[in-house]
């Protein structure tokens, strides 16, 4: 979202549009397709932005946590029409479309994009699966953006790499419980959270996310 | 609102769409023409309720507050193309334009009215003073209101006589104070908003308002 | 909640009272029995329109949700002198109680909708299941009230029907998922949410709720 | 409301009731007597802290205000009727009825607290002023209350000394500004909010409110 | 969070500083050790009472919950250098570590303690397992408090005593399904949270928890 | 802000810091000199986005504006300690400081930057007027930071020249109430806010802030 607002700027390329708007203009229109972990935390960041946002997702469980997110959140099953009329005019799209040990599904077609508005920003967070726009392809933090039919595609493989600090604090936070019951001894063996993490196990590949893979 | 609400229900006639939306629905929405005292209020309950609501002011410092109200709230100047374009698809009107001592300012053409989609509805606030659509005309609880165009249109001169428990209430505590001045003696002529509300002193119409009118 | 809302205007036979209240004005009473899905959602509506709410419900867990909607929301055990304590000064009743593959319990008296203060309204969501309240009788929305000691009591059993916009909608994006499962081919049987949900397989009754019903 | 709170607790000789209330409990409900700078702060905090509360006021702006606190918050005219209703089942009653160089009016009477719940609290902020209950008289951190008719009583008159770190920070950041501009030489007479100050110049008494008084 | 607050007014011996700040102030600083029932939920009222609040807490999930509960709330691994360097400028500290059939871990050593501000004040909820404040020892509702190295320890074990209306209501509400299911005859024993409280069956300890303890 | 939140991330020569944080790290702190209209909506922004923010200003009434933007705002008098100690272990510094027809006042000395961490950010909103930092000096959108001892400086003078398309609406709507009155004839004379903005009448300097400047 920050890197999505900063795009939209128009030093920066961008339509020139504040996502929140002020008194007496339309609010940015924000997309996100997928509302997983990234896609939720992006529609969140945006809602509370002030922006008009839009979320797609297929589980009715999630379009009912988008909205509660705000009124300013609308959250609709990815129809392939719904998309593409939401992505007519929006300023932001944020693509999240995750699907676990597999290809990030292309939900938006470089016909979508073609139909956009010039100066809008596409960012992919999927990109590390293949992405989920159509004209996707991988960037790095040194030449972060490219442009496509007028569009700027934001594609950096390794986001957190823009705030370390934070990401560092925060993987030690989440991993340290793990870490420190794995240096226990075996009684790590007993603990679903970890066994059910086990790829490879005496030789064998054991996870089921893997069958057929390896 | 809640009038407005009902209306909107298909066995009142109305579209059937629930203004705050479901998950994995779109929300409805609600213009609001004039962001006075009530139609500040009409815009603070659509805005509570979950709808997408535009209003429409000329005044700046209206237009911030009305932007305040949430997220969902976009609030702008009201230039003829902005007002024919957000009616367009809208979901329910509130017509609250209000000038002090003249007749209200048409700003929804009958064009603008033909333009909507069926089913929608129109509430105009306003009819007490002529009303500020082209097509209203005064209604009563009686009949409370009739189509033009497709367009279900409410235009009752008496609203507050729906819930006169509350608005009763509500009266009383808003002019006693100034009762109780009134009723102790002839010093009520040093309180300013007292004196400034008299129309005629001493057989001499004495309200700027009303100077040239009577 | 907007049924109910409307009924308590005077033009439709109600008190005449705003459930939001004005300064100077006490708030409206809604009292919602059950807090599941449909209890819940109309505790929160109300709850965000302003009303006093007070919501029954057996669950701690549901008592704690509905409590955290807003300060405005008392969560209490529904012991039988609770509920008619509470109503007798209510001005919405919704009956949301609903027992799966049950009769709905018949939580509110006779002698306790006599107890209510006339122009009162109950709301009987859970009519389909037989009602929660003794006085309840299914209605249709060309006749969705009847009054009984002075309380308006509205039943109408098919309630999403009123806004066939919204509902399809909401209802389409909520079964798309297991209908797209279902129609991939026999992998579907893998799939507890689907399999959980047969009634009758291989001409045996299957469904624990329907043991010794059928 | 702080040491209000406390005051309810058992230990402390209160009803034993926790303001907010819990999943399954009823919330305490809190009686606000004036809506000016104390008392508004008192309502403010009751309603965070998830109290149901009444406040009282003759003005209707500040009724609006109170009323815009949150949907726990109730704002009427103190007529004498009603103050008596609210006061029976209330757990808490802050009193701050303040009227510029006058004594603060007794709107509570004797007969009304011996009308109340035993273990219920009054704390008397306008103490300073002469107190707004009949039953107020003054006391000191030292021995801050006393019991009237089964009511804990709380009536010191240098409130702010609780909490001096607090009150000296922010007491100093309010009036440096004035400070500094009697400091800077002759030119605070052309500022109105030092002039409008002044209660005696030249050895006259020159502030409105002190005519006659002096 | 009650206690506490009051502990902190100077006429109780504390530093006297409002938790919530004023214009002009710095906000108090809560510190919150566990974020369990507990734990959790005095980081809420401190949050909502507009204090500066940090809870420490090893689980993930939780961490997030509580950085939820508002932008004043910061959530934090416990590590050994984070505890000790937060400690030394809170006003209020609470310690609610809780390991089920455990006694509580001591996070907060003497040092630690020797560290802080005179006058601020250590709350310890997990008296009943222990405590884990090294300084810790249990009190009661007649003589709540003791003083070391300047900072006041609050330890009184049976807490809900202070607001016994309140608790009575909450515990009935919570327990009065299980007691009719208890009473309803021997099909209990299918109803998982009933069974698996069972420490002692037919003679024999059965209880997970229990094992190798009694 | 979102200029600020852009130079804080490490590609852009920052911090790497998340100024709302995440579960598990530190919120990131905003400092903003100044709560005019800038300065108010910068510290209104990042409270929104979750930062620890402290504003300065000297006049109470904005003080008690800045600490009612949520718990997170922190509002201080701007004594020359309490500035240096904010500072010390800012992220991100916004000087909005603005005095009128007057040289902006450099309220940060170079030593105070000197002592700030390095990566952290200083914004300029007053370099139209002469900026308030010791260190600073304009910039455009072509070059719009530099660095001095580690703090990045951003002090583009055209800052609504980012988002051009909101500006122009925004602008346009504040404006053009008073464009139609200027251009409806000389009764624009008897209208206040228009005549009170007069700088040169009929060949002579008459607004009151150019006297003696011209």
């Amino acid at each position: 979202m920050q890197v999505g607002t900063h795009l939209l700027h128009q030093p920066a390329g961008g339509k020139g549009k504040l996502l929140g708007g002020l008194p007496g203009t339309e609010r940015g229109k924000v997309v996100v397709l997928g509302a997983g972990a990234a896609g939720g935390n992006s529609a969140a960041l945006a809602a509370a932005g002030g922006a008009n946002v839009v979320v797609f997702d297929k589980r009715p469980d999630r379009l009912a946590q988008m909205m509660a997110l705000g009124s300013n959140v609308t959250a609709l099953y990815p129809y392939e029409e719904y998309v593409a009329r939401e992505l007519r005019n929006a300023d932001l799209v944020v693509g999240a479309v995750l699907v676990p040990s597999a290809r990030a599904p292309r939900v938006v077609t470089a016909a979508m994009v073609k139909d956009m508005e010039p100066g809008s920003v596409l960012a992919d967070i999927s990109i590390d699966q293949g992405g989920c726009f159509e004209t996707s392809k991988p960037t790095t933090w040194k030449e972060p953006t490219y442009v496509v039919d007028g569009v700027t595609h934001f594609a950096v493989t390794n986001m957190p790499g823009a705030v370390p600090q934070t990401s560092s604090q925060a993987i030690s936070a989440a991993i340290l419980p793990y870490v420190q019951r794995l240096a226990s001894g075996p009684a790590w063996r007993d603990h679903e959270p970890l066994t059910g993490g086990i790829n490879v196990d005496g030789g064998k590949v054991v996870h089921p996310a893997l069958e057929g893979v390896v």
